[in-house]
């Protein structure tokens, strides 16, 4: 259809790359959904070729994340923003509390959230470390009876990731919009955990949130219907129409994600592809400064300043010149950010080293 | 691209049919958006790129349905449904009341999400009537000081329509998610009009609120951000990540509206369509039943029955045979249905109706 496609090299922090495949593959049936006549976007949510859809996409997120069987997975509307306040909506009962570890922007957003509910308080933060790092588990301070204990499991904004989640006694919940799919994890660690699609899934639009069924029988009644877990896990996310095109693109991309090797041949690819990165900014002699503490470091988000402001501007504009999108760091802290997700091509990474370690060549 | 498309005719509630020059458009440029080497759907929601889609968007509605600059045009997530209960957590103050008039079930559903929050009532009710009417405006009991009155323009299940809106002198709140753009209204009647977008404004997954500025500034604040029309007034509809790629869709259906006429042309067109099915109705000598009374006939959703229970079962069968999608009635209520909204076109109203003709020959 498109014999050459000329693509940007997207470092987009989300909405982000896509497969070219998936995008190849619903360009192609774009118009005529599976000899139905139909988009994919003009079927019915109650038809039984959407369903297929729906649940399809379903099956493959709990194969490709092993997710137990008693766990649901949903389809949600509002992104990471909403589940901040439908977490302590469903789940902080007045006289309760809930620990919040606090990495970044995102965690100190859910936790501001928490505050018109209920009394969330900190756990653990690495806010006085400029969000360099995550914290250790002996740093974690909670109590046995909380409703939840809340994390953020990459940081998009400092660049920091949780390289092992803590076992806890308390419900753990965790977003994990920014890195989900990336690597494996071990979901019974976890009684929910949320991520907006637009990093790793698909586009923006849809909400996936895998909560485990107990978590859902105990959570608050007194609440907007649409605002509780339970009508979603009931209905099988069909309570109302559902952003049906958005989670068509999910599924593909996780069958997508099937195709190369699944979740294991993902998470060798990112490393693969971080390692490109943070080794141009170990080995630049302090012309990159890496944001993160080494062991840290994002595998999705690589942050990093140019030692000295004027360079780092120069820099910027050079690598938007060269076709790089999106390498500016979030408008909250300046510097440069490479969002790396599962769809970014090595290639594009490789290309974007390459321009660093020409830059400090010339610059430098 | 496609030189020969077959296109289903497309009845169905919604998510329903989209016009097929926009579908072509979106699919032609689904692999690279203009120029920039990436689908409109791996832009970022902080570019010019993305912006101009979404600001071109507003520009558009605005436009088309001459929405007064006091009004602000907002593109949530959620769908109708979660209007049902940002609206009194908005809105309804303690000891203040909201009447509802009840024309069906979505403002049944819409009615039921307000007893959350505070103290709704029924305004007006044509339910002993079955839903068959839409009450006059003498009908409607409501007190000066409530905090709203909430109506349902549009029926889908029962297929009636407001054919004049109410002058009242509270804040006026319409769920107009079947019927808006597809005939002109008078906005300023309104304080708050809303709609999610898959019926004639694009795919599903979007939420079209249009509110006027006071009614932004007396909303409660000690609510969720995310459920705040400040939060999104203030934001331009970007304080998060919102549905980029319906949203492109969406202006990509606006352009089609302004390109074949306008509101005005529509409405023609859907006045036409409509007339094509419900002559069919009345010249059938009983053999079809219309369900909505004639002065509340929706031109949205036709809705009848066939005279006895066996030959409908077979009207149906026959119907999805000769290739009529999403002619059975709603679930909760049976008989058929046509969904005739915006992109809809004639020709498949035509068929239709031919084949209603046919059926009744056969089988009269």
């Amino acid at each position: 259809m498109n014999v050459q496609v000329t693509r940007a090299y997207n470092f987009n922090a989300g909405p982000s790359a896509l497969p070219l495949e998936v995008l190849e593959k619903a360009q192609q049936e774009f118009l005529d959904f599976r000899g139905t006549g139909m988009s994919v976007m003009e079927l019915s949510h109650r038809s039984k070729e959407y369903e297929e859809v729906h649940n399809q996409a379903k099956a493959s997120l709990k194969e490709l994340l092993s997710i137990p069987d008693h766990y649901q997975i949903l389809f949600l509307q509002g992104g990471a923003s909403l589940q901040f306040s439908m977490i302590p909506m469903n789940f902080l009962k007045s006289e309760q509390k809930a620990g919040y570890v606090l990495t970044g922007s995102w965690s100190e957003k859910a936790f501001k959230e928490a505050e018109v509910f209920g009394n969330p308080y900190e756990a653990a933060s690495t806010k006085d470390d400029h969000y360099r790092r995550i914290p250790l588990q002996n740093e974690l301070q909670y109590n046995a009876d909380d409703a939840y204990l809340h994390l953020t499991s990459n940081n998009t904004i400092y660049g920091t990731e949780w390289k092992d989640f803590p076992a806890v006694d308390v419900p753990l919940i965790g977003d994990m919009s920014s890195d989900i799919l990336s690597r494996p994890i071990d979901i019974s660690k976890f009684a929910l955990i949320y991520a907006g699609a637009q990093k790793n899934l698909g586009p923006s639009g849809v909400t996936v949130v895998i909560i485990r069924d107990d978590l859902i029988e105990k959570a608050n009644n007194d609440i907007p219907t649409m605002l509780k877990y339970s009508t979603h896990a009931k209905n099988n996310s069909l309570y109302n129409t559902p952003p049906t095109f958005g989670i068509y693109m999910l599924g593909e991309v996780l069958n997508w994600v099937k195709g190369i090797g699944g979740i294991t041949e993902i998470a060798r690819r990112n490393e693969e592809k971080a390692k490109l990165l943070y080794d141009a900014i170990d080995e630049s002699n302090g012309f990159y400064i890496g944001h993160a503490e080494k062991d840290s470091r994002s595998l999705m988000n690589v942050t990093f300043r140019v030692k000295d402001e004027v360079l780092e501007k120069k820099f910027l504009a050079e690598a938007k010149q060269a076709g790089f999108v999106g390498v500016n760091g979030h408008r909250s802290v300046g510097g440069c950010r490479a969002s790396i997700y599962n769809a970014v091509p090595y290639e594009a990474c490789r290309a974007f080293r390459d321009f660093m370690k020409q830059f400090q060549q010339v610059n430098g």
